[in-house]
Formats: structure tokens, sequence, C-alpha cells
């Protein structure tokens, strides 16, 4: 069971036993790591090789190409974790496969190892995400600030400042998460869907062949792989233009589709749905009609009484402001009473702990009875995972050295910086990934960027008119990489985790990647900085829009929270504790009524971008039931293995499609939905003579 | 077996022993007839019930109104068959329910009486289409005259000559398709997918209770049926204006959907595919390629030079011209080789049988060993068809007593129309009665309004100047009756032959039905016309496209064939000369190798429509086939369930929509497909501002 000391030619030694195991893994008799039993884990500094980190690099610069194109275009950025996992394998194993023939193999190719690939190549094209170069970074330039017509000053990209600012910042959510991964992925046990998708996909792919349900498990993966991929594909060609395309439908109607509610035909967030525990996807649901069914049409009807008329929809001072600050404090009420609780427990655990008493069970309602009923899978890789410890006196020690150093070095890139705003994002900054962490666990949205507005709003208020809005749009870049690493490294433990990848090789796979990634996505950026000269306009191929909203909320975060629109604070007071009260009433209904009680921060995330995504999981959730009570042996077989197909085949489709964006391949024809009155003068302007 | 002469006590006797019958069933040894052996089939004057007829009539109004709506609005109406079979189930089940209860009911409600329920409401509201409402009869009236601009005449409508025309002409087809019956259903066994499918539906509410795979049958085409009324429900939202929706969605992009080349998402069409033999899918597919795909580009191409350019797309002068006129020379060609082979054959066989030998086998290719492989079900089937005969001579005498008065009567009613070319169309007519029913037969397509059309020009073009506008439509009305009620009334005899319905009390059915149908439809449409004053006029709820376009097409007529575009005439030739060249190598190869050869029949339908509704049958034929290699058994057991359910659902989903329209609920949304170009100038011309 231990692999460490053992050399290759043993790990190597267990295939002569799987042809038994294949006979009882057919029988049911085995679970996965079972079948993985006698397949040596190779030693942590075995699993980082140097082929692995090649491929990662190639990768790295791959999908740094993706992110940044989708960054300049429209600004969402799907997960692509699933995607780094399959490619990662595809390349070592053509690689090791080309190796074998030619007699050169020394080391096999692990799941471990592609675990770290994986991990390196995610790290790294998150910075291309985190880095904000369509957003808070690129918002500070001359040109986005002209747009913008303030004098908030501006700072021009330059390839320079921009790699010591993320080579300063970067590395500070990769130690504040660290410490937290036990509680997250072994007491929480969160689902963290993309990750165990990857996961899930890591494992079939290195299943011992033969294994006639795993190969079925596999089969049935690329079956919905490619039915998702190949509908990734026919969508495509329906998306000339905004709100075209099967992503706008209105499935319920234009009115029910204004307000969000609709089923975008996403396979990915059906995926998520299969995945994710049912009553996550009714509190998604559930928040979805709250905030979008019921107090967004109620506020409206205030308009010109709460809110100006005709601002658009886009501006903090209207509806938007409602939608971004009462899920905000959603999430804080929710966040901040988890965080409190685990620190509580963790505190009265230690406390006990010294005193020789066993630990009281942390987060008791997510795992009520850890000890007794854990599977052998779950025991095999609690162990593992525990294994190879990262002392936790090392990550305070990185964190606290990085952040003195962050400290000191950013007010000399950014002078409208004070060291103090600095040092006070550092302090919050561990709670807030933390909840970012924990939320992403839960349903697979990272809120990043809405931890990035809050520091915009925080930093630029109290910075004021003395340069508050630079200053406001750097507070969102420090805050946005470390709760945005936070959420994608935790992800990557996770797949970690199932894959029996240690610990230790998976967090100096992310250092490493995170170094590729402060290197390469700047020099991406500055490519297309340099190749279009017309970037960040409103009518060019890359119009940046976050650009531009990013530097206008932090323009209005120099004004202050005063600025609000009407009775939006007092709102936000309430949801803040209803958040806490939910949580309360959770934890003294006991497992039993407690498990039905909605949890406050899956209900947020639709509060902001609508209810669309929480109609996808349902119908997963839909899927999966109606699955279970036709066959719940084979629904529980396969379920996982189709949701992950779905999220994985529509993750890759991202990749040709980026590709077909960036050499300037349009989508042909747009599937367009209109009022019949506005169909009406559509067809009279497109005819005129009939 | 023979249920002459039995009373109705005994015909409620044969339940008692269907449990054993059940047990047989379930084990697979027992198909559709042998459960219903024990059910008695009542005597042909017993399956005429005075409810029978009476739930005709209430259904008969309703439909007409459907039809009747759907010819001034569109001009499309789909088969109305499995709507009729369904209804009228409901309506005697729930009656005969009720009566139960009350111990009042004397006769059970058996298959055949459901039957000649579905016979007559498709033989009255048959008329509503085939009276040309919305298309010849309407066309001559003064509002489309003036419309058309031409001084061809006109004649009003009143309810007075309408009805006394639709009771001369009506009666007519239904004796010319009466003595083709035995031809087209026991010796060519032509699928008439419709018929098919509603037998199929009735059969299964009759099933005894408890057969466990019928039931399972039912419930499979319940699901389906479900699945495809839900899904019509869900489509119509999309349908506000033209060319909206999923009927016109570009699935292999704009250019393919310019030369019809979709899937239009019609289940009915699936269903259809699913139904008919691989090798009509395959032919219609074919023929659709080489008319849309091939001659229609290239001779689009030639614009300018074979014909003037800037006409309309529906102007004969133009490629509309070929498309029509190479369909209809194919059709021709094709129904010709039949109707004489079946002549010769029908002639040797009976000089044979005079002789005192056996008859050759009719049409041996299409089957090849009736006599030896029958299956229970047929010969039982096959044995009823034939038993209750109608003599051929009655059915002859009867087309001549009629034609005869309807060729007197037909001129004093129009002047224009002199009484020789009555007679030329009744001399022609049962030759294309033939091939109408043979295609429908053939495909489910009923081309009546295509023989329509080849009277317009051939009555117009010989009338000439003198009134030759009129005595075109009025040829085109008295073709289209005799034409449609062929392949209408030979649907009915497949579903009769299904249920084992006698074909005289289906004849009878027809008579009251046709009769009905000559009352009731002209009231509806004198409600229209009174109640709706804009009828027919362009920019109206009403516009009855058709009157317009069919009165265009006798205007053209009246100048002859020398005003079809160039090189029509000849290419006509072609074609008529190949689909006998390809019938006569059908024949020639045998059934190895003939059963390869495509039908230039099927062929010729998509000449003229485009080749969407292949793609349909196609995806049928393929989902057929990948079943069929996963799981022959069940294939076998449930397509044709599948295939019913779908084509019934869609089939029933125009009831509802036909009364929603009615009742002035217009569908809210348009989903369009603009090309890229176009979207954003419609995007511009929607919001000026940005």
């Amino acid at each position: 069971m231990d692999g460490n000391g053992r050399d290759e030619d043993k790990v190597e030694h267990g295939f002569h036993h799987e042809e038994e195991d294949v006979n009882k893994y057919n029988k049911g008799e085995m679970s996965v790591e079972q079948i993985f039993e006698r397949r040596q884990v190779p030693p942590w500094r075995k699993q980082l090789t140097m082929r692995a980190l090649g491929v990662s690099l190639v990768l790295s610069i791959l999908f740094s190409f993706i992110v940044m194109k989708l960054n300049l275009t429209t600004g969402i950025i799907p997960s692509l974790n699933v995607s780094a996992g399959l490619l990662g394998f595809f390349f070592v194993k053509t690689w090791t496969k080309l190796l074998q023939k030619s007699g050169l193999l020394r080391q096999p190719f692990t799941r471990q190892e592609n675990t770290v690939i994986q991990t390196c190549v995610v790290a790294s094209s998150g910075i291309a995400f985190s880095g904000g170069f369509g957003s808070y970074l690129f918002g500070m330039s001359e040109r986005i600030a002209k747009q913008s017509g303030d004098n908030g000053g501006f700072k021009n990209p330059s390839l320079g400042w921009i790699i010591g600012f993320l080579f300063v910042v970067s590395f500070l959510g990769l130690f504040s998460v660290v410490p937290l991964r036990k509680i997250m992925i072994i007491d929480f046990k969160l689902t963290y869907p993309s990750g165990t998708a990857t996961a899930h996909l890591i494992n079939s792919f290195h299943t011992p062949q033969g294994a006639k349900l795993a190969k079925k498990q596999v089969k049935t993966l690329g079956k919905f792989f490619s039915f998702s991929f190949l509908w990734g594909f026919f969508q495509w060609f329906f998306t000339a233009g905004e709100d075209c395309g099967f992503a706008s439908f209105p499935t319920f109607g234009l009115k029910a589709y204004e307000y969000k509610f609709f089923f975008d035909f996403s396979t990915t967030y059906v995926g998520v749905g299969m995945i994710c525990p049912y009553i996550i996807n009714i509190s998604v649901l559930l928040g979805g009609i709250i905030s979008w069914g019921l107090m967004w049409p109620l506020i409206e009807k205030r308009k010109g009484d709460w809110y100006a008329v005709g601002l658009s929809s886009s501006n903090m001072h209207g509806l938007q402001g409602y939608k971004v600050f009462i899920a905000i404090a959603m999430i804080l009420g929710d966040g901040l009473y988890n965080f409190i609780k685990v620190l509580t427990r963790t505190l009265t655990g230690l406390f006990y702990q010294l005193r020789g008493r066993q630990a009281l069970p942390i987060a008791d309602q997510h795992s009520p009875d850890t000890s007794e009923k854990l599977s052998y899978d779950d025991q095999r890789r609690t162990q593992l995972f525990l294994k190879d410890r990262i002392p936790t006196w090392f990550s305070i020690a990185g964190y606290l050295t990085i952040a003195s150093i962050s400290t000191i070095a950013l007010p000399h890139i950014f002078h409208e910086l004070k060291w103090y705003y600095v040092l006070v994002i550092y302090i919050f900054a561990p709670a807030l990934a933390f909840c970012n962490a924990y939320g992403a666990g839960l349903t697979d949205w990272s809120l990043a960027s809405t931890y990035g507005k809050l520091a915009i709003f925080i930093i630029g208020a109290w910075a004021g008119q003395n340069g508050g809005v630079l200053a406001g749009l750097i507070a969102c870049g420090v805050m946005m990489n470390i709760v945005s690493t936070a959420s994608d490294l935790m992800q990557d433990f996770k797949t970690g985790y199932l894959t029996l990848a240690s610990p230790r090789s998976m967090f100096v796979s992310q250092v490493i990647g995170t170094a590729m990634g402060c290197i390469v996505s700047p020099c991406v950026f500055w490519l297309f900085y340099k190749a279009f000269h017309n970037l960040g306009l409103p009518e060019s191929q890359y119009p940046a829009p976050f650009a531009t909203v990013y530097r206008n909320m932090s323009v209005l975060g120099v004004q202050g929270f005063s600025a609000l629109p009407k009775d939006c604070l007092l709102l936000c007071y309430v949801f803040f504790g209803a958040a806490i009260l939910i949580n309360l009433a959770k934890d003294m209904l006991g497992n039993k009524w407690g498990s039905y009680v909605p949890l406050p921060m899956a209900m947020a995330i639709p509060f902001y971008l609508g209810p669309f995504f929480a109609i996808d999981m349902c119908v997963g959730s839909l899927i999966l039931f109606v699955w279970q009570k036709l066959s719940k042996e084979k629904a529980d077989a396969f379920a996982a293995a189709v949701a992950s197909g779905l999220i994985c085949g529509d993750g890759i489709w991202t990749l040709p499609s980026s590709i077909l964006a960036l050499v300037g391949v349009q989508p042909p024809i747009c599937m367009k939905f209109l009022s019949r009155a506005a169909n009406a003068r559509v067809d009279k302007f497109l005819n005129p003579q009939s």
C-alpha cells in the first residue's frame, strides 16, 4: 500500500494479477480503488516527471490562448479542468506508447502523473483569467479610461510590470488554500463537480484493461462525450451574434427569458446537476425563483422611485446594484457562518487533542458517521491524501512571507495603492478564499470576480478621490488572484484525492504551473495587444467588455456605498442575516430535517447570474432521479460516467471553437428569437417590397 | 371464424378464454390476430351502428372546421386519419362505458366499428380539402380574379351550386377506387403509413386486457404519442410568422436550406420513415438529391437563358415549371407502367381463369411468395378482406352512371366547361386515381393537387381564350376530387384490412361520409366566407394563398405548353421515359437485385416538394436500422408502436393547434434563422441607438 521508496520495476509488477481482479470486479465485488490496488502509487517525487512538465507547458500555452480569447470577447470562461486532464492523457499516452514500442520507456504513465499535468495546466491557465487581462488589469489602460470618460488616471499595460505584479500576488492563493484542503475534501466531502468529473475521466483512462464494467463505463463516457461534443459543434453554427443560438432559447417564453428563466441546452450544467446532490440543485433553483422570479421584478416596479429611470442594465446605480450586492451579502453571510463554525470546531478539537482526548468530528452534518461507514475507496484515498503532509506552519510561513513582500512591492508598482490597503486585503483574503472554495465545492461556480468587485468597492471607497479608481482595480486584482486560485486548486486537490495523487506533488505542480502562468499569460496578452490595435474598442473583434465594466464599477466605488440604490444596503443586511439564520436552522434541525434546508451559498449564485443554469442542473437532477427510479443499479454505476461525458465533451468543444474564432471563422447562422410583433417588423425590414 | 349471422351475445362470449391466450401471447406464441381470434367479427351491417354515424357527424364537423382553416391560411393539410381514429375511440368508448354502467349497452364497441367511424370522418373531412375552398373553387371568385388582374371571368361562391357540384363529382373517386383495393392491399401489399398507423392504434385500443406485450406496445405507443404531441406543442410556441420554428431549421446550413435540404423535426415523417421499407426512403432521398441537389441548381444557372430573370418563385414560367412538370412526368411514367403491367397481368389472369387454370400471381416482385409464407395474421386479414365482396360490375356501373350524370350536369353549372372536357377527364381519371393511390401507399403523400394542376393545364390549354381559365379551374376540381378520394379511401381500406373491418361496411361508411362532407364542408366554408369579409385578401387573417396560385396557373395554362420554360418539355419526356425504364429494369433484375432499384414514383415526390421530408424519413430508417442492429427482437416488436405513436401524437396536435388558431391565439415567439450579415442588419434595425 505504501508507494514510497519502491523503484520503477515494482511499479509495473502489479499487472499480472489483474485478470483475477477483473472477474471479481465484474461480479460487483470490487470498487474502483480495489481494481487499482495492485498498481503501485509512485512516490510523490516520481509523480512529477519531466515529460509531465513538458506537456504541461505546451498545454498551458494552448489554454492561455483560449482563455485570453474568451476574456477579450465575452468574458465568460468555462472550467477547463476536464480538457486539461483529457489532453494531458492523450499527449503523454501517445508519447509513452511511442517510447514503449522503441523499448525506451523507463516509467509507465500513471494516473497520478496525469493529475499532476492537469493541475499544472489549470494553475497556469487560471492566471490568464485571474490576471484580469479582460477586466481589471486592462481596465486601468488609457484606452478604457478614455471610453469611461473619468479622470481617475491610467496605467497602460507593459510586459514588465504585469509579470512582476503577477509573481507578487499569484502564489498567495496557493498558500492560503493548502491548509484548507483537509477540511474541504475529507471533512466536508464537498463535491467539486468539475474536479470529480476530471478524476473520473482520469481513472477510467487508467483502469486496467479487461475490467468489463469499467470498460462499459468508459464506453458510456465516450458516448456521452461524443454526443456532448457534437452537440456543442452543432450549436456553434447557430450563434452568429448576440442572443443567438440554443444558449438563448426562450424555452418558457420571452417574458421568462427576460428574467433568465430558460433552459440553455448546456450539457455541461446538465452533467453538473447529475453530479451535485439534489439539495444543491433545489437550492440554486429556489434562489433563482426568489431573486429573478420575485425580487427583481418587484424592485423593477419601483423604478423611478428606488433608482433612476433610463440606466443601462449593467449600471450599479440601478437594478444591477441590488443583484450584485445582495448576492455578495448572502455569500458573505454563509461563508462567515461556516468559517466561524469550522474555526470554533477546529479550535475546540485542538484544545481537546492537546488534552489527549479525541477531537470532535468537524462539521458532523456534512459527514455524519465518517469513521464507521467509510468505504474501501474512501479509506484508501483518505489515507494517501493525508500521508504526504504539507505542514501547516509551512503554508502559514509561506503566506506571511509572500504577503510581506507583496505589501512592500505593490505600492512601488502602483503608487495609488497604499501599503495598508494591501495589508487589509491580506488579512481578510483567507476567509474569502475559504468562502469561494467552499461555494465552488458545492456548485462548481467560482465567484472570484464577485469577491473582486467587493474589493473594488471597499478599497475604492476608502481611497476616494485620491487615486481610488486605480486603487480599486488593483485591489480587485489582488483579491481575485487569491480567491480564484483557492477554488481552482481545491478542484485539483479533489481530483488528486480521487486519483491518489500525493498532495505534495500536487502542491509542487501548482507552484510550477503558477510560475508558468505568470510568464505565459502576459506574453499571450502582449501578443493580442500588439496584433489587434483596436483591442478594447466596443465595435472591434475583441471588445473586452468587462474592462469597461470593471472600470465603471471602480468609478462608482469611489463615491462609496451611499451611491447605492435605495434600500439596497438594508436588503443586504437582511440577506446577510438570513444566510446565517438558515445555516443555524440547518445545524439545529440535525441530519434528518436539516438536509431539507437549502444552502444559502448555492441560493446566492443565481441572484447575480440568473436561474438558467439552475434549470440545467435541475434537468440533470430530474434525469438522475427518473433513472434511479427505473434502474437504481444502472444509474449508480453509470450516472457519474454520463455526467462526466457531458461535462467533458462540452468542455473540449471550447478548444476547437476558440481556435475557429482565433483564425477568424465565424458561425454562419443566427438562430434568433423574436416576439410576434418584432418578427413582423423584421420581416418587413428584410423584404420591404412584399 | 365466420362472423356472419351470429347475434350480439355471442360476440361478447369470447372474453372468457382470453386469459389463456394472454399467457401464450406473452411467450411470443401469439400474433395480433391470434389475440383477437376469440373476439367475433360482427357482420358488416352490425359494424355500421347508429352511434358510429352520430359520432362521425360530430367529428366531421370538427375536422371540416380544422381543414377549412388550414386551407384558408397556409393550404398545407396533414393526414387526419389518426386523429379521427383516436377521437372516434374516445367518443364511443366513453359513450359505451356510460351505457355499460347503466346496464343499457346492447352491443360492445368493436375495432371494426371504430374503423367505420374513422373512415366516415376521413371521407367527410376529405371533401373540405378536395372541394378546393382554398384553391380552385375560391380561385373562381371575383375577389381573386381582381387580384390576378386577368379577364378570364369569375363565378362567385354560393351555397347552392357548391353543394350541387360536390354531390355530382365526389362519389366518382369512391367508385373508381373500389375495384383497385385488392390489388393495392393484398397483391402489392402497399404500406399506407397513415392507414397502418391508424390501424395499429385502433388495434391496440381494442386489445383484450392482460396481454402483456400488447400492453407494453400500447404503453410504448402512448409514450411516443405523448412525446410527439408535447413536441408539437412546444414547437408551436416558436412559429409566429413565416420561416419560423423548428420546421424551418437549417440543420445543414442556410445554403442547403435554400434547396430544402434540412431536418424539419417533424415526428410525423420520422414515424413514416420507420414504417416505410428502406428502399422507399432511399428512393425519396435519391430523388431529392437528383432534383434539388443537382438539377434545380444547374437549371438556375441558366436563368436569363432558359427562362426570364425576375420571376417569382411560384411562377410556372420559371424554375417552378420544371419542378412541377418533371415531377408530373415521372409520376405519370411510373403510374402508367404499373397500370399497364397490372392490366396485362389481370387480363392474362382472367384469361387463364376462364380456361380453368390458376391465375398468375399479380405483381410478383412486390409479394414474391404470397401463398407460401403468409402469416396467420395475413391469412385471416386477407380472408375477411375478400369475404364481403363488392362486385366489380357494381363499381363500374356506379362509376359510369355518375360519370354520365356528371357529364350532363356540370356544363349546366359552369357554362365554360364543355361536356367533352368532362368526358375526357372521366376517361383518364381512373388511371390517375390508381397512380395517386399507389404513390400514397408507398410514401404517404397524396399528390392530388399535382394531378389537379395537370388538369388545369390540359383543359385550360384546350379551351383556350374561350373561357379557358374557369374551365381549367373546374377541371382541376373534378380531377382532384377523384384522385384525392382514391388515396384517402385506400388508406382507410388498409386500416380496415388490418382491423378486419368488412370492405362493405367501409364502402357504405365512405358513401355516407362523402354525403356528409358534401353538405358540411360548403356550410363551414359559407360560415367563414360570411364571417370574414376580407377572406382571400393577401393581408388578411385568411389570405387563402392557393386560390391566387391556382388561378394564376390556369391563366398560364390557357397559353398552352409552348409557354413553358426552355427544354422543360424535353426534360419531361426524358424523365417520363426514365421512370418506365427504371421500372422495367426492376422487373428484369428479379427479386434479389431488383429490390435495390429505387422506385421512380417515390423519387418524383421530392422533385416538387423538396427533400426535407426525405431526410425525416431517412432519420426514421436510420433509427430503425440501428435499433434492429442493437436488438432485433425489440425493434420488431415495438418499432410499429413507436412509429404510430410519433405519427398520431403529431397528428392529434393539429387539432388543438387549429382550435388555437381559430380562436385567434397566435404563437408568441418566432425562432428565426438569419445569416450572419442579415443578423447584423436586423440587430442594428432593432436597436438603432447601440
